[in-house]
């Protein structure tokens, strides 16, 4: 399998983990729990451009991380989207939303510059996640 | 089965299409082709709060919807979400964009006030959806 994740999504993330189909990374931004799942097919863009086993299987990964979000995180609120308007490589943002985050009630998308992590804080927010998502 | 649409959504949207276990929607607003699929169970704010088998359904339906929006509007990228942070009770966006669209490239949530449509445009815009979707 040929697979190049996007060198946007790259910079502006670190890997939490890989799977033989996907990977889980995490936006390197202080201000929310944001994580991104990208199957690792080339050249897709769009959810319908993958095989139906496919899209089952990232849309549950999706939604169990979800659910781990919210616990690890205590989030109020997740938001989940495919966009793609500026990284058309499919990606699917996860994102556990407070009602006292800097964007909230509005989406985060071009909201602010995200507030990068020092080495320490990333690794504890990744460890946070990971224990509840493999409990679930 | 109990259910009743949020008056948010009732008042922004038309009804499409009614199945037994869900309801399409479209938007009121002329500038983006612009869909929400709501499960028709009450009480639901996330997707993990759904069954599996729902969640199969209802994210089938919508990567199905996607496809058929980029087919009936020639949209060039699809954008799906599950935000809820206004209005909790689950509702999945499909919208289709375009480079020369009002928003692009970023999210149209908030972007601007939609510009409603006269009722013979509306049941043009569902006519032509309703065409592609029943055929993939």
């Amino acid at each position: 399998m040929t697979f190049m994740l996007h060198p946007q999504l790259a910079a502006d993330t670190v890997l939490v983990n890989e799977e033989e189909d996907l990977l889980l990374l995490m936006m390197n931004d202080r201000q929310y729990p944001w994580f991104i799942v990208v199957p690792k097919q080339d050249g897709i863009t769009e959810w319908h451009e993958l095989s139906e086993e496919i899209q089952i299987r990232l849309h549950l990964y999706c939604v169990r991380l979800g659910k781990a979000i919210a616990r690890s995180f205590g989030s109020q609120k997740i938001n989940t989207a495919a966009l793609g308007n500026m990284v058309s490589q499919l990606h699917v943002h996860v994102i556990g939303r407070q009602q006292d985050d800097p964007a909230w009630p509005k989406p985060v998308w071009g909201h602010s510059q995200p507030i990068p992590m020092e080495e320490k804080e990333l690794n504890t927010r990744a460890s946070t996640l990971k224990q509840y998502f493999s409990c679930n």
